[in-house]
């Protein structure tokens, strides 16, 4: 970082970028009138006017995550506030966690439950593959003692699309916990909180919901809730704490720290847009994009990462042919058409792209423009 | 809460609210200009064009902090994740702690290290009262290996502003760090973070900067970083991990999580308004303006809270006289002349209100519209 001298006093323009079509793995593209939203007159976070809106942004989640669980928020923080929140809220010190590793996000999965105090086991797939649900099944029999069972959902970090019906119906007959991370799932492919028994799933706005990032839709289930009540340590984070969260959002309406108000209000628009479309056509509208994308970059020589069968079509991280400077591509891209996509992470760091067609960058349109830039790039470089 | 079938499809109007006038305790009423600053349209996390605006936002805060500290920046959430932040980063497990508590922030802060597992000693003080730096030096002397020593700069919950310079001038000379929460202080009145030694200090967006909560600004001294530097256990919290942040806010660039983008480009505008009208001018609309409220509020019985030579201008906290019910005095306050103030936390709910006159707040025209209002309401209560 560079040091200033506080007697210095800086002077900077006002920030107004340029327009960036963002088709990287998030953020998505904002329709202006969620922008416009949360660009309207503040409100106190007790104003009761905000307190209905905030309820109603709530019940909207509900419906997104088809569940009836009365613990569904938008937590004060990013998608890695979600995770947080999740873990730390239902694991105690020395409690055992199974986490399922297949990319970046079931490391941070880990990770975090690790600094909670979990004892962590982890379940191993190489990038790009899903687990098989009697994988994850046989590693809970092994230890079936274990607080949770987590999945991601949707893998940012691969495109690989993790199927969860048949893990959450075993662990329902358990007393585990099954904990999914949806951050790039939410509202782009099916979820089913309450079909599916699952306990515990945080997401972000920034992914399929097309609403700026800073906030983390969450749900615990029932089951989840007599965890948190039968707790015997306090959780370790006062600013997630979900016992405290609830007496907010509930009917108590106890303070406990000034919402994001603003970002609220843009998450309530961006859910009425989600809700006016219906989830049926926004999945069907992700599929039928993404994987007119998927067959077009094949056609280019590119090489899908994630298993056949189990693609994102909202996400799709695929591999250049070795002749290809990916990274030099990706800037031309960004300084000639303006176009945001993203590097790979790990092993295929400076190897493959990441194209995020979610929420409103999901169009046909969009994917005209990316192909046609991709190959006047390739054509020209 | 409410349950909601999921497949009743929920139906809700736009959320478009009244025009409030923010006079309470947070949040405080925000520019235009900073509204639509954070409805520009989004860029990436890892746009260069972000990450140059991102480093600016650093650069204002180390001025308006007085600080050439490099780990400035503003996490990514409300002030209490900041509080969150400042704390879990440099307490281990059995670390004593001493928290000065005169109010609900210092109770916050103890309760937060308590969390993370300090052994916390507090010094009390009666609320509205501030320490006499003598009491604070002399609980050191009793704990000389304590980590840290907090104390709230502007107690949010009772206008007491606390003198800190001789205590930190004390602990520049022990290994103890010194932890200052300045939510409702920074830019409202004068704060020297490297002339006063403060090792670790947070703020919120929401008070005198006029910017929408959300983000909360920190600074750690080298001393702090070098007890970051120094620790043996990973911090409990992967979100708030302040030597992980420090990779993205510096000039490697790692990702970490991805940044609440529209927040800090609202956070850009509102510190190029403080800067633009400079600070000392901003501290002295906050005196005269909030001096002249204080003034006018004690002629109409009303007994001011904060301990006198000690009371910040920028936030008021005053009790009513038995008779008047403050309650339906603030309701009515709120429908008839939609102004926002906030009623006493803790020994003053149902007798105080807070009164904040804050950045775009502070003016002589809302004193007027206040005390207008609150003469109307007494004459006909």
């Amino acid at each position: 970082m560079t040091l200033t001298q506080p007697a210095e006093q800086p002077t900077f323009a006002a920030a107004v970028p340029d327009e960036r079509l963002l088709l990287g793995p998030g953020p998505s593209p904002v329709h202006p009138d969620v922008m416009a939203a949360q660009a309207r007159t503040l409100v106190g976070h007790l104003d009761p006017w905000f307190l209905q809106r905030a309820d109603e942004v709530n019940t909207m989640l509900r419906h997104v995550f088809r569940t009836t669980n009365p613990v569904t928020y938008a937590v004060s923080g990013t998608g890695s506030a979600g995770m947080e929140t999740s873990i730390v809220n239902v694991v105690e010190h020395g409690d055992t966690v199974i986490v399922g590793v297949n990319g970046v996000f079931g490391g941070r999965i880990a990770d975090t439950a690790r600094r909670a105090g979990a004892h962590v086991i982890t379940i191993e797939a190489p990038w790009g593959q899903v687990f098989d649900p009697q994988q994850v099944i046989d590693t809970h029999k092994a230890h079936p003692h274990a607080k949770l069972v987590a999945l991601v959902h949707a893998e940012t970090s691969t495109g690989a699309h993790q199927p969860l019906i048949d893990v959450g119906n075993y662990l329902a007959g358990t007393p585990t916990l099954f904990l999914v991370d949806t951050v790039t799932g939410l509202s782009g492919v099916p979820l089913e909180i309450d079909a599916w028994h699952i306990d515990v799933c945080y997401s972000g706005t920034q992914k399929c919901l097309s609403v700026p990032p800073g906030l983390s839709p969450i749900t615990f289930s029932p089951k989840a809730e007599a965890v948190l009540d039968a707790r015997t340590a306090p959780v370790q984070s006062w600013y997630l704490d979900v016992a405290a969260l609830r007496r907010y959002w509930g009917e108590e309406r106890v303070y406990h720290h000034t919402a994001p108000i603003s970002q609220v209000i843009g998450l309530h628009e961006g859910l009425r847009r989600v809700l006016d479309e219906g989830l049926e056509r926004r999945f069907a509208r992700h599929r039928e994009v993404g994987e007119l994308f998927q067959q077009h970059i094949v056609d280019r020589d590119a090489t899908l990462i994630a298993q056949e069968g189990h693609r994102l079509p909202q996400l799709t991280s695929f591999a250049w042919p070795d002749h290809i400077d990916e990274g030099k591509l990706r800037r031309r891209l960004m300084d000639e058409f303006s176009i945001e996509v993203g590097g790979g992470l790990g092993a295929f760091a400076g190897k493959a792209w990441r194209v995020g067609l979610m929420g409103e960058g999901a169009t046909h349109a969009n994917v005209d423009r990316l192909l046609d830039a991709i190959d006047h790039l390739l054509d020209t470089a």
